[in-house]
């Protein structure tokens, strides 16, 4: 594995470098990590790299990894930059005959995301898409419930992805995380939707198998001189005729990382809530409420996947690296598949990928647009 | 006390009846509690009152009442029929001076709560409507920071009601609280957001001090063969700019009678839950979450208003009962003052009234108004 | 119904009134309410009872009410004065013929208990013991689940009654409730186990139907110049050879009413929590845990008791007040059986009786025996 | 870093590699991973190691490690063996000069214990005790709450830790993890308790800084044909006067990993619930419980070790590895700077060790006596 971004004081880059250790299937053996060469070598001897393998820029590290024996060179790169540079490196990448991991949004834009999408297909590589809250144990259970259908037809899907760290105008201290994702030209035309609402959209079509078909949103820039938008609220349209609802904000004070789901179906409901991730609460018409929790054989029973996407037994709390670790796992072991020409674990091909990074693109072009319309819905585009 | 409704198998009379005598400062002793006079007799018998002033219908009920002397004949009225009767028999026990408390939603449509609101002011008799849940001392003390200036500017409401009993056609069945209900000659032209919709806006309302402005709404039916909505989302905008989002429903398999309102502020939020009505959750940007717990001094000290409605110490929970009982306290407070020609206590005053029911009305009227409209934003009347 | 105790700023008293009124068949009508005539005549007046039969002292009140007619008369009286009152008072009425509520603990000592016990059973009145947190749905669904062998052999009950409003020394402030709770004088030889730590004894002996066999106790005084325990924690072992840990607390500090138990068999295992009523949670070796939530079908079904002491539908929160309400309907419909010489419905008997109060006695005198001892066990005795 | 056991399927070696391995600062390079030689090569290969490093038992291991040039050579080892080995190999290594981290209980008796304490003592090393439960954030804000004086002086500790997997006879089936830990000859005297009753003493200790002095235990085996307590239950006093319950169980059907903790001052009281780690909640006499989030600035102000024991910003949960990595790191770092003759960050020595270890013991040993006394109080030792 190689690693693009991800330098000195980058939250995101070194949590993609401890998810992906956590099984020891995947080695870090070289990087881009900053565009500031020393910075990138800096990091490269923090993390204990081969100095040679450490590169001033990707393009240089696409040169010179080409150049390597296959076997030797990197196998697959993670893209862990500013959104404006998920694209072209993604693409080099690929067109250089690399598998790719890229940190969410995907693009920019659509007309992007779409270009990625034709050319990840015609390359016939494997394209993973951080979409880490889909690898949940608990998350894989609640959309294995629907699979077999337990739910029965799903009527309504409320969704919600509460955040408060962006109450004030942090950007303005130089908050580095601030900074770039209030920034219009780093993180494209949403803040908070493209920041964050597409991790509950991303949630809700994986869990659901359910797609969005229109959208009523009502976009916000709360706090003063802020340039995107830092709290949305939409109603939802599916297309088996389910109804939602979905809001995600920055600037509600008190939340910390508050995505969380109710799945309401003809038989039975789901509620999931990400920071206590270890429980799955179901419900029926007329007997008690579920509390399923992971690491149990019942799970298990119910849900290959989600005993898959667990390492510890129950009571022993799993959190957010773990389920940014199952992502890379399932990701990694479908890439090694890819290399050694063999039949992947189907159940490891359950991972976000390029097609749900154009589905998060469209959500975010469709959002825009129905915020500024007068009209009350907008369709999705596929 | 008379009431007028609440018959053998009546479920809201009863509530009414045990909220009321609660305290010990109410006492029934009339009623009209059926239109089927051998039940209304039933009823009074079942209750212990004289068989006298238990009326076959509620017109024999004023012209009897009032030949008794002021002081044995009735001060008040309570009024727990099905919609479509609240609003001639307020008018006509308004008209002939008594003080009525009525149930929700107040009228059948605006047409009617305008006139009614009028008349109401025009006879200064005192008018209170059962909106219950603005009742529970946890939402008094809500309301209370929210006036103190705790919050800031209001920016965002999230309000919910969601139950899921009518997820099937329990109304085929003959399910009497279900009947009339969904029934729109009984319930007027919304089913869910009239029946619960209308307490989430009046909770918003009650506790933020805003005023909703538009709305833009998505009322569905889900189960065949209803003719009302049985689910509905909406995005709000509040007249200070805040914006909102309001969702009920009664297909939500597994929610029984789950309000809940968060409010969120430019300093601090707030969080409350019917079902767990005994905290309110207070959030700052830069410290813990706060569980505010009723029945303490520092509830007290903060909100004279949650003390006043408060009946027992801390850990011993109140619940249901006593916030409908504390809506009665008040409204018979204020009843009292107004026959002994004093000046009742500040605290007394905070009961819903007239003006909630014209903009519950308003509200359901708008409802009806937007998810009709292809336009996004509808605008609620004054 | 008649009071013996309770007067102006009397907590109990005040709550035994509420729940004895909440249904309707229960009528105050005559009382003693307190030892200075004056504030008897003041409560009285307050509660517009007739001030004939508003008595300066219980004696007076025993004359005076057998000298009205059979059927006028009360049938029953409540004694809520403190605790060194309730033997004398309980007897005299018993003696006179009248069935008797009686608040907990029964009586001083074991000695006094036993001669209850036994003048109860020969007089073949009905007695009737405020043990009121057995008179919760889910408490009652809890002992139905046992008794059905839901939970197979019993093995381990953790049992705990944290409060923490004495954690200083409230007494000397002249606070009420803390006075005459700390004073041996008017409590017995002991103070939070007395209170509050033979609530939870009861609770396990009610739900398990198991009885304390041996004791070992830890009793402590922390706070200076108190003369009773405020901290208790014991080991137990029961009847069929479960073990058992019950701890009780009033210097807890920020611990409000927090009765709760666990109670773990061969096949399952219950948990429920008195400050959050309406939930009974059930687990089993293989499968989510279950919230059983009050007021649903499959509750009642399981359990006519839980149903029939409920009187709201779910998700509309009952909570304390309703859990006496229950004891004393079942006590008030038990003493109208036997005035009707009727039989009553057999889920009537079920409320706290004498028996229930001579094992609080014996439970306290083994406590106070064993935290004395430098024997790890001491056995109750029967 | 090396490894003694942690072959094929065993459980916490597994965890232990992956703890090591988070932060980036640990390598692993060697182990002796099986008694059986083949299985430990196996292992070794999966691990990718170099097969000479890889060895059949752990006395070749020094032997061989220390033929290495020093920096080469493994700097400590991880004993992750079942109990009964801890000791002769933790002996050995140390007595060849390396660093050690042993899983817990330390050894299989006292006099083991105070060998190997003395023996750490005279060689300087390092000694790691994988107490994993104190490396969680939220305990180490309690236990800086308590070192700063909020709490005032601790009046009573509740501290428990039920599971329910071994309700049943699981050893009889040939589970593995079940088999060594109920086998006196691979755990010792104890069962339950030594298991995970230490983690509770040592977490009560570490937290409130007291230490218990005396113990009432009754320990239980419920399950037929076990030979080693299932259950324990017990009273304590700690050495400030202070009471303690602590209770423990491996047969309470429906508990996973259910360790918790009250501590209650004259002041403040704490609580932490192991399943739902991230949370600390905070109560006062008179104001609302506070709850205390994992990852936010005002609580790094008020513990420097809890915000260096957190890796990931608030609502991004963290549970059980990243707890057992800070154990590892702070080892780690106190070893190497050993190492290097510097001095190591004070916050680093925060990990428990070889006085844990024997404090462990003597709780076992303690417990042990008292559960076959008839006295009440049996002494700890020193």
């Amino acid at each position: 594995m190689g690693m693009i971004g991800g330098g000195p004081g980058a939250f995101i880059g070194e949590v993609h470098r401890k998810a992906a250790s956590m099984d020891g299937g995947i080695e870090l053996v070289a990087g881009a990590f900053d565009i500031n060469p020393r910075k990138s070598k800096q990091m490269g001897k923090q993390l204990c790299l081969d100095s040679k393998r450490v590169y001033g820029n990707y393009r240089d590290m696409i040169e010179r990894e080409l150049k390597l024996p296959v076997g030797e060179r990197v196998d697959f790169v993670s893209i862990t930059t500013p959104n404006n540079w998920h694209f072209p490196i993604a693409v080099d990448f690929l067109q250089a005959g690399f598998h790719v991991m890229c940190e969410k949004p995907m693009t920019f834009d659509v007309a992007e995301a779409r270009k990625l999408h034709k050319l990840v297909k015609q390359k016939r590589l494997v394209f993973g898409l951080m979409h880490n809250y889909t690898g949940y144990p608990m998350v894989k259970l609640a959309r294995d419930m629907v699979r077999q259908g337990e739910l029965g037809k799903i009527r309504k899907i409320v969704v919600q992805y509460p955040q408060g760290w962006l109450a004030t105008a942090l950007e303005q201290t130089g908050q580095q995380q601030a900074s770039w994702r209030t920034d219009p030209k780093q993180s494209g035309g949403s803040g908070c939707m493209g920041d964050i609402g597409t991790h509950a959209e991303n949630l809700a079509e994986y869990i659901s198998g359910l797609k969005i078909k229109e959208i009523c949103a009502d976009l916000t820039t709360f706090v003063k001189g802020r340039k995107l938008e830092d709290d949305g609220n939409c109603l939802l349209r599916f297309n088996n005729g389910a109804r939602g609802v979905l809001h995600a904000s920055q600037i509600s004070i008190g939340e910390e990382n508050n995505l969380a789901i109710w799945i309401y179906g003809e038989n039975k409901s789901l509620e999931w809530h990400q920071e206590q991730p270890n429980y799955l609460y179901v419900k029926e018409p007329d007997g008690p409420v579920q509390v399923w929790r992971r690491g149990n054989d019942y799970v298990g029973a119910k849900s290959p996947a989600a005993a898959r996407a667990t390492r510890l037994p129950s009571g022993h709390p799993e959190a957010f690296f773990e389920a940014f670790a199952n992502v890379y796992r399932n990701f990694a072991d479908t890439v090694r598949a890819r290399i050694t020409r063999t039949k992947p674990d189907p159940l490891a091909l359950d991972f976000p990928a390029v097609g749900d990074g154009l589905r998060g693109m469209l959500f975010i072009e469709t959002l825009l647009a129905s915020t500024k319309s007068k009209h009350k819905w907008t369709r999705m585009k596929k």
